[in-house]
């Protein structure tokens, strides 16, 4: 099983040069200009086109029973529309209830995850506290491959932390040498103005953009930066929205803090006008936390991914159709937040970020890839082209065009976030394991293909960090001493 | 009952100009060079002298029962103290317990300032939340004179409130047109890091210093104007200690939101390797919350009057002797919180802020009195010299010298935390109610003469705020007739 | 001569009183609720309306020669029009030919100004440097009156100066007491990207806007500032404009150093989109420098007034008819640069700062009138309502409404920027110098009744920052010493 | 010609893995783990130690004709001894006097360079403008192998440029493709301020910094940028001293701007102090422009490296001896400006950084090697290890020590900044274009083995720029079509 891209070029976050790629048992074998590959191997001619590491998306939710309901997306058809998007890897989530085992948790999702047709991995959320959660968060990183923790700040009463969890979790993460990661609402905040806005008669989406303000989600982030920064631990702070949240994390950054953003390819390109939608149902299917922003946060977050203050860029990947939104109907509360994307991130990105003079390819690759590898410590495994690796690759053609739509996805929902953008830039040929998945239009992912990747703790950030906090320790005055000496 | 104070140069918080200023019933009852006073009128040579606003010191804690003690300082001699160092009036705080009736604690609060010996007042504080604490906040606004409300975002377990209490708190107070006010520190982490200290072997009262590090006081600020700003509420932080709180206010005011900033005389001239004495109980001595801080802070602090985000200076007052200190030899934790500092706020601040042209004589009047007056809506009865104004007056020696110590101040306590600071600069003479209380050296002061002093809702600035509010209401959008106009 | 105002609302900076007020020869005689004034008094009817200080005006070029041309309003019209808004003092330029004797031009302007109805005072700019420049600002403060410098960083081979000419009259300014103004623009930066438009085939109004992006506002802004810095001197900053700027001013302010900004009335109401205009005519009477500004910018200088970050507002007042603006009707860089505003200025403050809730009554005389009175050193002769001062006073009336138009208006120009504007508060009647003005429509104003004003050197915030100086001076190694102690 | 590097780890940029390095004329030939060379290959063995690309340092004044004398350092002596330390790629400047061809001064400074032992290249400074000085910008880049210009904003009176200059250069390099660099320092006040000191009679040392107070830096940094940002340029400022720079370059970033910024390593870790020493030939001996800071900077700077504001570090190494230095002995003008530091570089920056937790050794290498070559496009040919690369490697011993002393070092001056520093971290073996320069102590650079290297314009990043630039082009407005639409 063996094959050969021939006559692209390569480009990884580093560098971009002219190279043939072969792969063979799902590794590849050779990245070489001119390579010669055994009669056998199949060859895709990549002449024109880029070849770049699949695309990793560190934030989905396939299958996830949430607001009543389950997301219509499951790990099969999932990780099979990010094949035709060129997205090779995710990193879900598993989310234990306030009360449950995180090992029963984490059984279960692996479970759903069985079906994947690429590979996968989980973080797993932090939603209560008790010693069986702290002795878990260690089963979890010594035996199942865990090297982070996810935690809410928001959806109060349900899976939302106070931040006594957040210590005690961030703490014992940090004993481990895993990375926490939040979602970053003040879930107070957003239950009390919820509540103000159904007072005032507001029941529709629009209520929910008006109940989750920016300074809801620039509190969060810099709150979780704090508590992080309080014990020395590093902090990952998921779908940043917000030029508040931004800028609290580059504030943080500036000071030396190990402080990571990562944002959604939608929020880059959307705004919040579409809450104002005078189809309920179309306003209904944008509901998702945190909500679409005004348009000037788009200018701070795109500046972010050129700055490096944000490394990494997602879906929150999380389906519902019209019906389950329609829970909804008569209160926004209801609505089951989340939006689809996994299939269009690589396209969007890279026709409003490269097409635009935004990020160059390599910086394209750095935050669709490589960053999300090295930071949740996948690389060099994944998230760059080189002997070695995973044959997760993706070949892109620059020069491809096609216009976004629901009627054509191969997502598993009934509306497309995108619909009708027209985009430069897509995945002409996408390879799993080695194995074209998804070529020239035609997807032939296979349910169950995909492997569960564990994930090692420690990665070389960590033990700098270790290193640091070991010489600040803070020291006691030894009085005995101190009052011999002094008079 | 007249007298008059002749030949002083008045400042004002606006401006400084040669002025005879006689009272009259306690009340000024002219400001005029040259006045002709009635021959039965006491006189008070201000030659080479300024005659002030008698300070206020908006955050002081008499004889309160806190940590299984009670502070030693009571409102008679408390207030007589302030009186020694030319602070005329106080603003006290109510503490209920959590689960108490906020009438009822306001009661006995009442009861105790009986003795004042000059005029004070009460913020009340919200340690819970219920329908009746609800209510009780408005029958305090309308029927006792309160327009302020304090919240403890520390002191987990015992008066500390969550996120969800604020935002009602601060939702209710801003109807009322009452400001709500904050001690600032994240207790959740002092309670993790008191904990850590401990279990490192570290008990001295530097740990009290190591378990409240700079960003827990910075994250709650931050945290506690984002909960005002989404309810579109005016807020005000105590006793801000650090470089990040003060920068979170900047931020905020830069912003165009309506935060104020109150600092200790003491944060801004003493700094933390007061504990590492290594005598324990000298050391103990200093042990309040927010600790004392790294000596860059203290620049921060002086910026942030000079350039009036932070608007007033305060003392904590708060007064323990060695014995009760004495409760947390083995465990910093259990040293009652608290210093003392009523008498010595003024010339303090006189000395190392006039008196090193961080600040104008004017300032000096506008941080120690004017603001404080304006902002809790005692102006212009308190915090300038006019007519018609409240004759509560300092009479300030800008050449007088004093040696600060416990040996000689008024301050019902056994430490000085200023010990053997010189400064120049001083109360010659203070009038309270028009009365000389302290002249020379002598201190007059009468236990039960000061008055409790109404505060009424309202102040201006809520005025605009409200209207600001009004005009920035949330809108929802009206679906039927939006769908009939969109096909 | 004697006039009562009667049955008004006191409003000053600080405090808002129901009170008469009594003028005689010119001065404040009397504040006092039911005050008895003689017989012969006239009597206005203030019932319902707030009397406030006059307004100052801090910044306006009338009859300025400029550009090849003269400005159309002269001392006469310009302050005429003033009164009929409620403006009664302003603070012009002597603005020197580079090589011209200061003290030559300073009586030129005196002589300019004699026909002025309203009182005036000058600032003086420095345009070039030599030991005869360095004198003659010796002998303005000490024998005329001028406490102000001004410096143009923009209009690069006019009367633009270089750093070097910033450092000189910085110090010798500081050493004389007198504060040092600057308009903030790049002038390089102006000159070169002038030039690229025009090469770009861009010669419109849009063009001047192009040519002079906030960034080189900003940067201006940025450079007086660390400039003053460095000599430990404070600098204001003349019409702010941009974000930019004003977060510079307010990062200075943060940091503890004496900085000032002014902000025009027209640059918090009016945006860029003017320069899009498709009437030649109407865009380049829009014409100024800096020019107006994407709408977002608006929100930072509001948000500027409101923290006190900025002090000031003023108009910038330089008006061009429209055969004078016809001047660059091939080349925008030969349109005369300035607009109008001076009758307007209170009433689009008032209207867009108090009627929408950013700014208490209180508030907007602190910015019209109050912070410029001090700032420039005019008070408490100027800028407040109390015995003694000058009897410039504006009777204002919050719910009379008026439409601004040039239609109607008495400025001498053709056109209004403000046109059609409706606004609700302006001036009912304007007194100066005790004498009604204005008084319900009627401009009774009289050509040469102003008075120069003399303004002393050394406010209080001098005082302070020379203290500061001294006590922070630096100071050198003396080796000899070192040497011999250390081996 | 070949060498194999036997059981070492290879450390990049991007990750640390096993391998063997096997080089062949000069080239890296392989990079794999359990390599098998020709038995012709020299063995290195590398069992415990890193391979890492050879430092390359961005900044170096060999024999620089400066302030009346020549730098001592040559560039055979200079390189051999960066060979040393482990720095294997100099970039050095060509500084034309003002009117001097930029062609003529770049073959005077590529026929010194012709000395060098290993390889190097040129920054060509621009000092001056003229038709000329533009045109031969373009032919050093077309014909020379330059796409760097320098520009000294400080140095009044000698290369000092104003900001017209820096605008046409910048203007110009942005169309060349080449990357501005810029000596952030405002020159004007630092001439305003020696006059100063002299005058107070501060002739010492320690004159030199009192006279380049941070705020000059601060000032210059952020002009730069401005500049820079209104044309739409990148821009890299060099030898980042100060908190104030460093926060200038992050909020630029943080807005989107391409800004890059360099640390020398001396700066990291000497601070302000040395200019109070006793001895005058030792404070003189760390007179260097900026000077050093106080102590809280190095925090910023460190930061600025982890954050990833500030993207390289170098040495401005640019020597002179005791006898250069005492020209100044009277006047601290004189002091030629200048340390050295290439041969610690690297070791310093591995025991202050990596020893103490600040960088992983992979950010190590990209601070030390990698963003240098990216930035300077030598990439992938210098900055990483990798097969087809340059063989420009250094064998890093973590655990090896040594004592700096100028006892000891290769620099050709007789003083050492980091005299008795004992530093972790050394190079071990180095190689230069695949020969062994440096082994074990053994010194064995050859004069004149070095090569210039061809930097060719346009890296990656000038490309996205360009394509951002275009579609943000200004646009007139077309007034005939615009007023036939409007009437
Ligand atoms: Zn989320
Ligand atoms: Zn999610
Ligand atoms: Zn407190
Ligand atoms: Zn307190
Ligand atoms: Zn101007
Ligand atoms: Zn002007
Ligand atoms: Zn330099
Ligand atoms: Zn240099």
């Amino acid at each position: 099983m063996s094959i050969l891209i021939r006559g692209g070029t390569v480009v990884t976050a580093e560098q971009s040069f002219r190279a043939d790629v072969y792969c063979e048992n799902g590794i590849v074998a050779a990245v070489e200009d001119g390579f010669t590959a055994p009669a056998s191997a199949e060859v895709v001619d990549a002449g024109g086109m880029y070849v770049m590491p699949g695309g990793i998306d560190p934030h989905t939710h396939m299958e996830l029973p949430f607001m009543g309901t389950v997301a219509s997306e499951d790990f099969f058809t999932g990780t099979s529309a990010g094949a035709a998007g060129g997205t090779t890897t995710i990193i879900d989530f598993v989310i234990p209830s306030p009360q449950q085992s995180l090992i029963e948790a984490y059984k279960q999702w692996r479970s759903w995850g069985e079906k994947a047709a690429t590979d996968y991995s989980f973080h797993v959320a932090v939603t209560w506290w008790s010693d069986q959660v702290r002795e878990e968060m260690g089963v979890l990183t010594r035996e199942h491959g865990v090297n982070s923790f996810k935690h809410f700040m928001a959806y109060k009463g349900a899976i939302m932390v106070d931040d006594g969890v957040l210590l005690n979790s961030f703490a014992r993460a940090q004993e481990l040498g895993a990375l926490c990661t939040v979602h970053a609402e003040n879930g107070d905040a957003v239950f009390h103005l919820q509540k103000k806005m159904l007072d005032q008669g507001i029941t529709g989406p629009e209520g929910h953009a008006l109940s989750r303000p920016p300074q809801v989600e620039g509190e969060a982030a810099q709150r979780a930066i704090a508590i992080a920064n309080v014990l020395g631990a590093p902090v990952y702070i998921v779908h940043v929205s917000t030029e508040q949240a931004t800028q609290a994390i580059a504030r943080a950054r500036a000071a030396g803090h190990r402080v990571f953003g990562e944002v959604l390819a939608q929020q880059l390109v959307i705004d919040e006008s579409v809450y104002q939608h005078p189809n309920w149902q179309t306003a209904a299917a944008y509901v998702m936390s945190p909500p679409f922003r005004a348009k000037h946060h788009q200018d701070a977050l795109w500046a972010g991914l050129t700055s490096g203050n944000l490394q990494t860029t997602a879906t929150d990947h999380c389906c519902f159709c019209a019906p389950q939104k329609a829970a909804g109907r008569d209160n926004f509360t209801k609505i089951p937040n989340g939006t689809g994307g996994i299939e269009d991130r690589m396209s969007v990105l890279w026709h409003h970020g490269v097409g635009t003079g935004r990020l160059t390819p390599n910086e394209f690759v750095r935050i669709t890839s490589t960053n999300c590898a090295q930071i949740f410590n996948l690389h060099p495994r994944k998230g760059t082209v080189q002997v070695g690796a995973d044959a997760d690759l993706v070949i892109w053609d620059p020069e491809g065009t096609r216009t976004i739509s629901a009627k054509t996805h191969h997502q598993n929902v009934d509306f497309n976030i995108y619909e009708g953008m027209e985009v430069k830039g897509l995945a002409r040929h996408t390879l799993s394991q080695g194995k074209l998945v998804w070529t020239d239009g035609d997807l032939r992912t296979v349910r169950g293909a995909g492997r569960y990747i564990d994930r090692p703790c420690f990665p070389p950030v960590f033990k700098a960090i270790d290193l640091y906090n070991d010489l600040h320790k803070p020291v006691g005055v030894d009085r005995e001493v101190a009052t011999a000496v002094t008079p």
